[in-house]
């Protein structure tokens, strides 16, 4: 499996003009013989753009970003996953990737279920209990979006759902380059499963977002990472090597009630 | 609270001038006003050194290797962390640690619940669902022993429990130094504590330790590092800022059900 991560600023509020970027990085990534282009999180509209704004260019899974997305995916015959805010049915925004196969056609849709701060619980509702995975370039991916990764028992139970590849779209900000540069890694590593993560960069307000895109691989190792401006980075995947690790069938699952059963608030 | 870290070779098998070296070890971090020492895993006796003198040198939580740790902490008036084999009252043998207080009273005892490969398993006995804690130099410690450390859910155990600071006597080898670089600050930013990690270094039989010891802080930031030779590390923690991360408050247990459900084998 080849996958590309579009590392890209967004203009804020311009879906038609972060459309047409897509599209140029879709069209060489399709020329780099990629199956899968990722984005960042709220891609397609800008992240800190205000709730209002947010609300106003949300859109349901099969709305009218999608259908470009879909042209996109179905013209240079790469699977894409973007990031956008999605309102559903009752008229709840969520923090949203879908992904389009390279026929154009859906394969899933993930929202974000940890929320981040202030920043996303005045725009977003919270994302509930559905995971859903797909196969792309013979590996089978899911996705999890930003804040999401910092929390392992979500990844965890990705890689025990039999997850190859976990697909973040994100928009991290400085100073908190540790999630790039120690947490992705270690999710990899602790899971014996490939993470793509794909940054934003550029600012947004009082943003500065940190870039570092980059792709671990199951034994922790880096196999690419971005730098702070715009990059496409292509790399190369090997599903098998997703059985290297020994940490799933040593855990004790005896041992870890607490994980699942103690109240969100924690500490003493 | 002042810590320090012994990063020590192991002469295998021989206690007696293991438990000398951890005595000036002790000295000088006395001497620095430590309240705590930590040493590595098995540090009294050496960790591959064949499962037959492992079970000869084993003993007692309360056993004469005890005796001697306690009469050092005495001396000096520190608390001190070490690695043995703990021979259980059933006879089974154990990779286990154990904190004696500052006045020679033993605080707790700690055996190792995820066992490495042959390397454990030919020769230990699996820790049960214990994990007491202690209260040193004002900050809530507990333990958890080398691989351990790669199992988030463990990890996350802890902090729940309300452990300030998690303490890691190790036997890291090469080539995974990334459970140094990578999991140990990991483990600190995803649960907002302190991870005080105790490596061996040198070699024993084919393996070669890595060093870089090392102590993370709640933000994930790095205090200190060793380099692979013999170090004593030396570092002040503040308990209050295991207050500062966001993690341990949106966590959303309703969705990690599989963690703690699944049965030990993982993947597809």
């Amino acid at each position: 499996m080849r996958l590309t991560l579009f590392q890209a600023d967004a203009e804020p509020g311009a879906p038609h003009r972060n459309l047409d970027r897509l599209k140029r990085a879709a069209a060489e990534a399709a020329g780099r013989s990629s199956d899968l282009l990722i984005g960042p999180e709220m891609g397609l509209t800008g992240y800190d753009i205000g709730a209002e704004t947010v609300r106003t260019l949300a859109e349901p899974a099969d709305g009218p970003m999608a259908a470009r997305v879909a042209a996109i995916a179905r013209r240079y015959g790469i699977a894409i996953l973007y990031g956008y805010p999605e309102r559903a049915v009752d008229g709840a925004v969520y923090n949203a990737a879908q992904l389009i196969g390279a026929d154009g056609r859906p394969l899933l849709n993930q929202r974000k279920t940890h929320l981040y701060g202030d920043l996303d619980r005045r725009t977003f509702a919270l994302g509930g209990d559905a995971f859903p995975t797909a196969d792309v370039g013979g590996a089978r991916v899911g996705v999890v979006i930003c804040y999401d990764v910092e929390f392992p028992e979500l990844v965890r139970r990705h890689a025990l759902a039999g997850v190859d590849v976990l697909l973040v779209p994100t928009a991290l900000m400085a100073p908190y380059e540790i999630v790039a540069t120690a947490i992705v890694p270690a999710r990899a590593f602790e899971n014996g499963i490939f993470v793509a993560y794909a940054n934003r960069c550029g600012t947004e307000g009082a943003l500065r977002y940190c870039g570092l895109s980059s792709v671990a691989a199951p034994d922790g190792s880096v196999l690419a990472r971005a730098g702070d401006g715009e990059a496409l980075l292509t790399v190369d995947l090997d599903p098998a090597l997703r059985r290297v690790g020994t940490h799933l069938a040593d855990r004790r699952p005896d041992l870890y009630g607490a994980v699942s059963s103690a109240p969100g608030k924690g500490g003493s």
